[in-house]
């Protein structure tokens, strides 16, 4: 994200801003004109148009009223303690530490002050108006404090308070109570049970976090959303440890009101935030989170994203956890993918992300360059950059040749081995750094330099000559991955260098750099149109009506007739031409083959009729009461590739469509892909190309290559058709689709509504 | 590794042994009696027998050479210099500054004492029978130095100098002289290009590693064998940031003569490591590494490995980078499973198991137990077990009830979410760890602490009642996971916890310290017998005869017969009964369908006469050359599931036995298993559940079970065929394998020979 090589010098973890101030309940033990900071700023009583417009010096209006949250002018804190050590003493001392400016009222009915500020009896005597209350009151209190807030006009509350939905069905019903109340009101509440948030620049520290203890964070552009408080504070320590520096934080609790995806959205409009990570363990509005990745896109913000529950036992736990549903982590993954975001496996992981994007350059080239002391090095770097699916073109042989006049044992032109030699002069490896990125022009580059960081002389050696690289190859990621001592990592940082101690780790964080700086440089695909009609269904179709309706919305389908009785199914059968399969027909029976409903490769007329007695006989006999009418007649395809288009509605996310191909290889080994529908031909074409299987519709194995527009044609048929209706359509399906060299056609279809 | 709960208090990786030397030229320019120490320790001239015998208080006989190499009692440094950070004065330096007590004799013409030590004018001076030489000359002086040292009866030569194999054909062909004259000599040699080695408890330091800078290393229990100088210090230096401590270190470099899987082995029956730990590029001896592995087995320590090249451009840099043929990855993969190793995919996931194993406890119980204070990670880590394969039982009811009673908002019986209630009173959640252990034996625990390891008071206060946990559960694993400051991390580790800070690395660890735990709790496999008989090959068979030998070695086929002309075929389809299939018969042709020499679903007599025609027509047009023997008509088997198995030879680790479903599943998908031959039955029915697809033979889909003994007794005997042939078979092939509801039948055969 540094457009430059090089930096502002950065203060460490433990930063403090200068403006701390002691306090004061010694000095002056009732908040007076001499201490104004202590005070409301002013007489800004405000409208509540103007309370909304909080955000509007950023150009755009907050519609969504979370400025109140992350930039209150005004905040309250409702169980205020004098004991800076308690949750509900912790706001007012991290606010009186950092300096914060902010209109600062803590409300305790039982002192003049509380930890040097002017106290209230209540938020009703408080002569300002307040963006924010802090509730750090006991449950049984919580919800009279939260009607008192409102009724006195306070735009937003910060609830501390545990005990509600995560604590069985009594607290379930109270918080369901609490979001009535906000919404009522037209106010925004985080939480319950919320650890809160803070806001560096502004100095807003609306939490109880003991993160704080060593100091409150520096500011920086890094925004920082989380499901749980407690990951949420870990995750800020590891980033804060590895020199990130935070703008906003919130960790959004029982989101009764205020969720995770709204915070996002926020904060990929908010000026002040660069990058974005988020701790998600479910998604209680698809379309928002959705609509915030859109939103970070659209601003050029990277976003890194942990969630958490991929397995059936880690979403179970999640579940109880949150309450939210954890959602499929299919849909989540296509999800998180279409909308640009990089999913992390680790907190590790997450946070080595952030890192290569907020601290280093963001460059979309493929293209890596490796350059080490080491040859092991090397091959593990090279696995990792194949794994990651990055190129390592090779430096010119004119280029070797100089590096290997100075070095006669350099090996290999990428990665680009040095050996030892350059241990003992090292000006002749930055020199081959020099010569390496001279040649070609990487998108990223991993130098990898052993346990050099160890070594101040070492480094001191090469400092001007890598500072110097740097600043001739302003738009390249530069990575060193060594063993280095904290103060010797820092200065590298301050140059311009992202560095590493596992070079897997670092090819991965690289990559992960890489793809956001992709993500960022595509254009956002345009709203896709969907001439798809909507479709009133009075019962659920048979196949034959699901077969009608997909052909309308334009997927092929083999041709087919209705035949009532044996003598019109043959009629069917002499008019379509042999070989034909016959299918008993009933929209009450989803599977025909199981009950015995399907007679394939019927050669005449005498197959034909026969086969129409005898699946009309099985399907009564095992469907005694299912409606039938009649058979179909097709003509039987030969040849070809059994796919599966489908589609569904996700309950988080919407309507989906997936491909696969069929039989074993989605049923057995879930070879299938998903996107968000509708799709675009384009993107129907990527997902056929994205399973595993592909080969075998490429002309493996001396097959023919299907024709993937046409399977494209159908995917975006039954994505638009599905995305087209009501949440009556529970499923689409055309099981199979036969692939042929040229066109396809459906053969079987199913449309569910419930 | 550590039996009992506590252990030795440690010293941090900078610690040096107390008898440190100071540089005493100043005190004495002419090494002399006053310091006997930097003397020979006697005149302990040695006959070779006894410098064979070097490893004999072990109880064993070193066979290999190796003790001269890792527990020397003499050593020359030829090449000595006086400057202790060159290369030559570097080893006489460590040695010097660990106080070390064997006998040292630097050789140089030109001084009479080298750092304090008195110095000899050549090899052959030296007046005591040297175990080992180090070579620290140039390149071009080398050779001869290796012939003086070979002539004066050094028994092993550990060499740095560069400019050998690795640096093009010259240096390959003196590398190879190096090899036949050491060879010849009955010694031993460590390299060259080698970064050479270090013993601890000896105090041989024979290396020019820079990672000694800071010190030497304290004395450990876990050996360090790396095919690479630069990956063997890197992963030292970041093993001893982790608290792990060394017994020896070796990096083998070019492997003229010595090899890192004989390092391996000799350090797998050194009784002063207990744990291994290896780097591995590719391998010159599979047999040797896998009987290096089997050492480590017999002898309890767990086999750690990272193996570089995984993908086909990381090969192609580890062949340019140390020569030796990197070798298949999935072979490896299963060379290390089967030999009980745990194979790492980086440098901090190899250090993390190797800490679990090293500083915890070994528990093969696959039961993982998870308390923490935040839902969230208790999510992530869940994910983490189930991809681990680990499982999480619950802790009873009652148990939950107990600490429900304390904590009214803890959620899960495992994982148990205290939630951040016990923030204010850390005895409430040491209590609740207390009765989850007591109410459940798991293997392994992981506690989530958060960021208390931050805060000394805290885990102060929780410091006794962990200690108790620890004493009352000494065979449990159990790690604490959270951000912590250094000495606090040491404290606990002292205790015998192990501290991480990733929550899912720290499940993985635990997992992978538990499997090593489980394969050295699992006796070593008899050698399996093989009955199979070793067949003289004149030339290629051809598929009949291939049939034959199979058959004979116990594999079932289809009924079929040869037939050299079209009545002969119509005959022996007669005989068989129809429907049949006729192939063309001839060695020289690999392929046949590929060739039109296939046809299928022959009804009647008038078919198999056409089809002799046509088969050997087509065979004649595309293969000109190929000699015809005939055809074979085969029974058509019907239904079934087409699986392949085959077997061929591996150019590092020998026969290996292959098993996958047929077709795209093994062409396409690579859904294939692999073992080493010959295989038991029991392994042989492993590998088949272990295949992706294992579902389809399973009944999946509404298909018939197939007989997974025949399937196993098929592999069985192909494994067992090609383990008694010699190199001249290249590989064998059951190409379909048809898998029946009982029993099953081979329909092609190939048997390759080179």
């Amino acid at each position: 994200m540094r457009s430059e090589p090089s930096r502002q010098a950065r203060a460490g973890p433990h930063h403090m801003a200068g403006n701390v101030r002691p306090a004061s309940r010694s000095v002056c033990p009732i908040a007076c004109k001499q201490q104004p900071e202590f005070q409301s700023r002013g007489d800004h009583a405000m409208t509540a148009q103007q309370a909304r417009g909080l955000h509007a010096d950023n150009g755009s209006k907050d519609m969504s009223g979370l400025d109140a949250l992350f930039r209150p002018r005004a905040v309250a804190l409702i169980g205020a303690s004098e004991d800076p050590r308690k949750i509900g003493g912790r706001p007012l001392r991290y606010m009186r530490e950092a300096g914060s400016e902010i209109a600062i009222y803590p409300v305790n009915p039982t002192r003049e002050t509380v930890q040097g500020y002017k106290a209230y009896p209540s938020v009703g005597a408080i002569p300002d108006q307040v963006d924010q209350a802090i509730l750090a009151v006991p449950a049984s209190l919580a919800e009279g404090a939260v009607a008192e807030c409102l009724a006195a006009g306070v735009r937003s509350l910060v609830m501390f308070t545990a005990g509600f939905g995560e604590a069985g069905d009594e607290g379930k019903a109270a918080q369901d109570r609490l979001s009535a109340m906000v919404k009522a009101a037209g106010a925004r509440l985080l939480g319950p049970n919320a650890m809160g948030l803070f806001n560096t620049a502004d100095k807003v520290y609306s939490t109880f976090s003991t993160a704080m203890d060593r100091g409150t964070p520096a500011v920086g552009r890094v925004g920082m959303v989380s499901q749980s408080g407690a990951v949420g504070s870990y995750l800020q320590n590891l980033a804060i440890s590895r020199g990130l520096k935070i703008s906003k934080f919130v960790a959004t609790g029982n989101e009764a009101d205020v969720q995770a995806q709204e915070c996002l959205e926020w904060m990929a409009s908010d000026p002040d935030t660069d990058l974005l990570m988020l701790y998600l363990e479910g998604c209680r509005d698809g379309a928002g989170l959705i609509r915030a990745l859109r939103t970070a896109r659209e601003n050029g913000k990277p976003v890194v994203v942990l969630k958490a529950g991929k397995t059936e036992a880690g979403q179970a736990v999640a579940a109880s956890h949150t309450g939210a549903l954890a959602g499929s982590g299919e849909v989540f993954d296509a999800v998180l993918r279409e909308g640009g975001a990089y999913r992390a496996e680790t907190l590790t992981e997450m946070v080595d992300v952030a890192y290569a994007c907020s601290l280093g350059v963001l460059n979309p080239s493929n293209d890596l360059g490796i350059i080490t002391v080491s040859g092991g090095v090397g091959v593990m770097a090279t696995d990792a950059a194949v794994e990651a699916n990055l190129d390592m073109p090779p430096i010119s042989e004119a280029a070797f040749a100089d590096i290997a006049s100075k070095l006669p044992l350099a090996v290999g032109r990428n990665p680009l081995d040095t050996t030892a030699q350059t241990v003992g002069d090292r000006s002749i490896f930055t020199r081959s750094v020099d010569i390496m990125l001279g040649d070609r022009d990487y998108g990223s580059v991993m130098i990898f330099l052993a346990n050099a960081g160890l070594n101040p002389k070492d480094m001191g050696l090469m400092r001007e000559p890598l500072e110097e690289i740097r600043r001739a190859h302003p738009g390249t990621q530069l990575a060193l991955c060594m063993q280095s001592r904290a103060e010797i990592r820092a200065d590298f940082e301050d140059l311009g260098y992202l560095v590493f101690d596992d070079p897997v780790h670092c090819v991965k964080a690289l990559a992960g750099a890489m793809r956001l700086a992709q993500t960022l440089n595509t254009p956002l695909p345009a709203p896709t149109e969907n001439p798809a009609k909507r479709v009133a269904f009075a019962t659920a179709p048979n196949e034959a009506e699901a077969k009608a309706l997909l052909a309308e919305a334009g997927v092929a389908f083999a041709e087919e007739r209705v035949a009532a009785d044996a003598e019109a199914a043959v009629r069917a059968a002499d008019a379509i031409g042999y070989p034909v399969v016959v299918k008993v027909l009933s929209a009450d029976i989803a599977h025909k083959s199981e009950v015995g409903g399907v007679a394939v490769g019927l050669a005449d007329g005498e197959a034909v009729r026969a086969a129409f007695e005898r699946v009309t006989a099985n399907a009564r006999k095992a469907e005694p009461n299912a409606v039938l009418s009649g058979v179909t007649v097709a003509k039987m395809l030969q040849g070809g590739t059994q796919t599966i288009i489908g589609a569904h509605r996700d309950p988080t996310f919407g309507p989906v469509v997936m491909f696969g191909l069929g039989g074993i290889y989605t049923e057995v080994l879930k070879d299938t892909v998903l996107r968000l529908a509708p799709v675009t031909h384009e993107t129907a074409l990527q997902m056929i190309r994205e399973i595993r299987t592909f080969p075998v519709l490429d002309g493996a194995r001396g097959q023919e290559k299907a024709d993937l527009d046409a399977i494209a044609d159908t995917i975006v048929a039954v994505s638009r058709f599905i995305a087209a209706q009501g949440s009556e359509v529970e499923s689409v399906e055309i099981n199979p689709f036969i692939a042929l060299p040229e066109g396809g056609a459906g053969v079987d279809a199913l449309i569910v509504v419930s």
